[in-house]
């Protein structure tokens, strides 16, 4: 069996998503909310849209405790919140992975504009606040919520990871990949968040534009560049 | 005949291979540099690259002049002093197409970080420089300048431009698609720029892990999206 994974702020859109395509990928998920019986409802409805898919509601610290892997997409408004009421519940030996994005839309301002962190990334303030021997990957920020939770989309996009060790990125790039279509591309230290973050509000300016889902593609790995031409990687 | 463009740096990398492809789309170019002696030189490399392109060299101010369309490829740490040069050339109703990068290696810092400029980005720099009257559009950060060089690479990515209006917008389209295998994507405002300029050392960074000159394709537009099941825009 994969790694069950937790999802703290699972029952928001990119959360719940993410919940269930993982699901589908035979990954057991535990849906975190700051509210138990929301968790729990989310669960239910996951498992009405996932037949034979392994969800479990819990409220975030319980659903925290035990996970080898956390998975945080709450809003930027509550990133700090929710890792200082997480701080007695994550612990060493814990990888935690970073979906949050500095939207200006946090303060009531533009989707398309960010804001800046004082420590240049939303995913290095993560990293700061969790405890000794937690480790930050952060990823996703490019993946439409609406896309993940539309199970007849075929996904066909990549997802950029940053963070210090290699090994870390490599179990995250292992999870995200359990997803058919998304490919992980190791963009880097986990400073490099600090651009991998502002994509969100660059793909939500394309999609007021272009009316779409916009994702990101990055060319030049070989594989998946003129698919037209080659086989497809997957 | 297409417009002519004129290429402010371009005896530069990016703005050399930029000039090498335009003239395979019979665009006629002209290479411009501080020093107009070099601008000849290029001029002279550039035919025998392009046998049949009409390649002219030319200070950066007398380049300017004539110009519907300027392209500014210089580096970061030249910006300024560049366009401080250009006030008494650049006029009214000219196009500034500017591809400029505050890479933290113009200050000997690392090419995988920037800088902040006051402005918000290279491009809104630009757009406070420049005499009233001309427009920038802020594009072409994600194209490898090794890449568009090598003549026998088939380009398949996408471009990103920025910029207020959108009748300039598609005008700079329009240049960037006489390259096949380019396709521009509008991603808003000028103060995009923010964030597309920072894809240059996002890119940089995954071009060190791996070994390739990446560039960046946006989903979701549809044509070019799923290429192996459908056919491609181009």
């Amino acid at each position: 069996m994969p790694t069950p994974v937790c999802i703290i702020g699972g029952t928001g859109a990119l959360g719940f998503g993410l919940a269930l395509r993982l699901a589908q990928s035979d990954t057991e998920v535990v849906i975190g909310s700051r509210d138990g019986g929301r968790a729990e409802e989310a669960a239910a409805r996951a498992r009405a849209l996932v037949p034979g898919g392994v969800f479990t509601g819990l409220h975030n610290s319980e659903a925290a405790a035990g996970a080898e892997i956390a998975v945080l997409t709450v809003p930027f408004r509550s990133q700090s919140e929710t890792l200082t009421n997480l701080k007695g519940t994550l612990h060493d030996g814990q990888l935690l992975l970073d979906a949050t994005v500095p939207l200006a839309a946090a303060v009531s301002g533009k989707a398309t504009r960010s804001l800046g962190v004082w420590q240049g990334s939303a995913a290095q303030q993560a990293q700061e606040m969790v405890p000794a021997g937690v480790r930050v990957v952060s990823a996703l920020h490019t993946i439409s919520a609406a896309l993940l939770t539309d199970l007849d989309h075929r996904l066909d996009e990549d997802v950029l990871v940053c963070g210090d060790r290699r090994e870390d990125k490599a179990r995250i790039a292992e999870l995200v990949e359990r997803i058919p279509g998304l490919r992980a591309v190791d963009c880097g230290r986990l400073e490099m968040a600090r651009i991998v973050e502002q994509l969100t509000p660059l793909l939500i300016s394309i999609n007021v534009r272009h009316k779409t889902h916009a994702g990101i593609k990055i060319t030049g790995l070989g594989g998946d560049d003129h698919a037209g031409d080659r086989p497809a990687r997957r």
